[in-house]
């Protein structure tokens, strides 16, 4: 062993950054046993240097000078913790136009500025590793890029946002109200202060816009992923899940479909989806993640483990400075390309509209409770060649006079469904918008 | 895209073989587009060259010298799929030597021969991947060697063998006795016509020997790994289980321990273990495998996938062709350790004894239909100081005369256990030896 080690500075000391200093310091020895020379954390910026974050910061520079830190000509490798879009892109590409390599939990940046800084990256010869930005330590990233690469990739179905599932699962245990799951989330540390990110699914898409680039070659724009959060999600939803034999989980779904004539479309997706209860995405509880990743040569796989948290996260992180400790070591940085398909090869893919979806549909209608209600719906949704195959009629509101029916279609296009919806929804029987939950069979 | 590709070679035209140029036809374009040049298969080697693959081989050339094959200036990388012990090592050592890089599934070889031969490969400077012999599809060992390198591994649970796994699930799912269903496994191709490796667990052994080196850095000797298969397991074990809450699998276990001294022991095993029917390992069915990996820093992970058949396996040797091809392309064989730890940080770590395992056990005691053996069982537990936790009195066995009573027992050491059943069978009224089942409740 031995060797002088490979030079590393930290920006950002929050929940990760911590737990990185944590299992540097921890598994020094162990990862030393792995790469034969040391990793050498030499110092960290983040604006508060006063905290005391109950980690032993002794040997390394701390201070609050990002940009010194990343202009150090000790410092190999930078690992960006700071979060959000604008500072945190500025100072990736001093990182990288310095020369020097960059590792990121920042999905956010990269499902926006990722093209403009992995093409700086290869420009410059360095590498950008981001395998904790999605599915926490999961090595799922690893997996699509090297692991499942002789593949063509057809579906991807992944609980990439723990917070929501969190929610999710406590909302079926409890029958809770969303408010009070999320308030208990908050005060547990499940949930940010402003949840929304992950609540309204964007978080999740963010993480989806990279794992599409991955699996399919496809360029997508983050924004033009549909994306629906668990907001509107209700007790009476969940169990009327369990009677189907369901479970409601966000999804990010991608799957890639070939026309007739050989063009390539992409269906991408975020919203909640009624899952087979006993499918293994189903027993993914709690804040844990997992992605089920459908190849045509491996089949169906599925990758698990903690989406988040300091030293999960972290894991990923540290398995990334080794990664490109060693590229760094043997003159190999770019060795795989980072959203493993060439630059050259990612292009723009078409999105598949939601009407163009075909499955069964979950949908909760508020109607007056008066009789021949439920052969009206009927008749609506009849008439746009969608049928029934459950119904479930609730008991009578007392607060707002009208009764839920929920109903579970067969499989029907979702555009005949929205068009029925927007019918049924100008009924005077109906008291408030039809909801639907999309139901996700094959997993 | 371009670039003249990199030269292969196959040995071994079988099932797995012909996967691997199926993947590299069906899918050379995608590979290209990942790789920026083409992996090509100029030759391949097999004793027979008669029987029709149903696969296009034109344009490689295809004979049975093997050697011939090994020693060909274009060949780059040798793909190993003939199996077995003397033949595939002595071919390896002189790819090896010969300075190609090998690609193999063969777990048997590298079980028993890996030190040899991962030596021989560092001395000459090529790489050995071996992604297909564990886990099939599922890119485990790439895992273990990167995703979670910043981990000090905790503990391994896998269910590693498909035809064990599928054998298990259908006697549960149809009651039927372990030869009826083996025939059924032989006639629809899930077991082999000799399935003694996988029946006995010699190859889940295998595959558990080179994933505790490269979880623990612990060199074992495979023939010292307890193995124990399913051969013993009777419709009523099934019944029992499911009464109790559990499901039976063939686990391969693995976990660290650290003395007080701060020595570590290694406790390694194959046996078939009854899980908790809610755990996820526990829905792995079929033919399918899934690895739980526990690290210290990421927490609880499990892998899921195809762990056998000819595509599956192929999309993990493409894989390894693609890494391979990339540091031929850049220089970097041997950047990763092929068993995670640097060959001099491998080293003999002691195995703890099964006598020393602690936790529930399953019992089945065949007895005479007498009153008061009951009790008697339960004397000479309660003198061991195993205390019974349910028990389950079966019909009487018409043929035998004897009745099965099946006991749970709270958790107790192992050696105790077996002091006391020693004790039992030979008292008069004990017409069978004592089965016992291990009970994992923590995964």
């Amino acid at each position: 062993m031995g060797g002088s080690g490979v030079g590393i500075g930290l920006v950002g000391l929050g929940t990760i950054g911590t737990g990185v200093v944590k299992v540097l310091r921890r598994n020094g020895a162990v990862i030393e046993q792995r790469l034969g020379f040391p990793l050498r954390l030499l110092r960290i910026a983040d604006l508060d240097t006063g905290r005391d974050r109950g980690v032993d910061l002794s040997g390394m520079r701390f201070d609050s000078d990002a940009e010194a830190l990343v202009d150090d000509p000790e410092v190999q490798i930078v690992i960006e913790l700071i979060g959000g879009y604008d500072v945190a892109r500025r100072l990736t590409l001093r990182a990288i136009e310095r020369g020097k390599h960059v590792v990121t939990a920042n999905k956010a940046l990269l499902a926006l500025h990722g093209k403009e800084i992995f093409d700086a990256a290869a420009r410059r010869g360095v590498d950008v590793a981001f395998e904790a930005s999605v599915g926490g330590g999961i090595p799922i990233l690893r997996s699509m890029r090297e692991g499942l690469a002789a593949n063509r990739i057809q579906s991807l179905h992944g609980i990439m946002n723990g917070t929501t599932n969190y929610v999710l699962t406590e909302m079926e245990r409890t029958g809770e109200a969303f408010e009070v799951v999320v308030k208990r989330a908050q005060e547990l540390g499940y949930a940010e202060a402003d949840p929304s990110f992950d609540l309204d699914g964007i978080d999740a898409a963010h993480k989806l816009t990279l794992l599409v680039a991955m699996a399919f070659g496809a360029d997508l724009t983050f924004k033009d992923i549909p994306t629906e959060g668990i907001r509107g999600l209700t007790p009476l939803d969940f169990e009327a899940a369990a009677r189907f034999g369901y479970r409601i989980k966000l999804l990010a779904i991608a799957k890639e479909h070939e026309d007739e004539g050989g063009a390539e479309r992409i269906e991408a997706r975020v919203h909640p989806t009624m899952i087979p209860a006993e499918s293994l995405l189903a027993k993914v509880d709690g804040a844990m993640n997992a992605i089920a990743v459908h190849g045509d040569a491996v089949g169906p796989t599925l990758f698990y483990g903690a989406g988040a948290g300091e030293l999960p996260t972290a894991s990923a992180v540290v398995a990334d400075l080794m990664e490109v400790a060693r590229e760094i070591r043997r003159g190999s940085a770019g060795r795989v390309s980072p959203l493993s398909y060439l630059p050259e090869a990612l292009t723009a893919k078409p999105l598949v509209p939601l009407g163009d979806l075909h499955g069964r549909c979950y949908l909760v209608f508020s109607a007056a409770d008066r009789p021949g209600v439920l052969g009206q719906l009927a008749s609506v949704l009849g008439e746009h060649q969608i049928s029934i195959e459950s119904v479930i009629q609730q008991r009578r509101d007392e607060a707002s006079g009208s009764v839920p029916i929920v109903v579970l279609t067969h499989p029907a296009r979702e555009r005949a469904v929205r068009e029925a919806l927007a019918r049924i929804d100008h009924m005077p029987e109906v008291t408030a918008p039809t909801r639907l939950i999309r139901i996700e069979e094959e997993l």
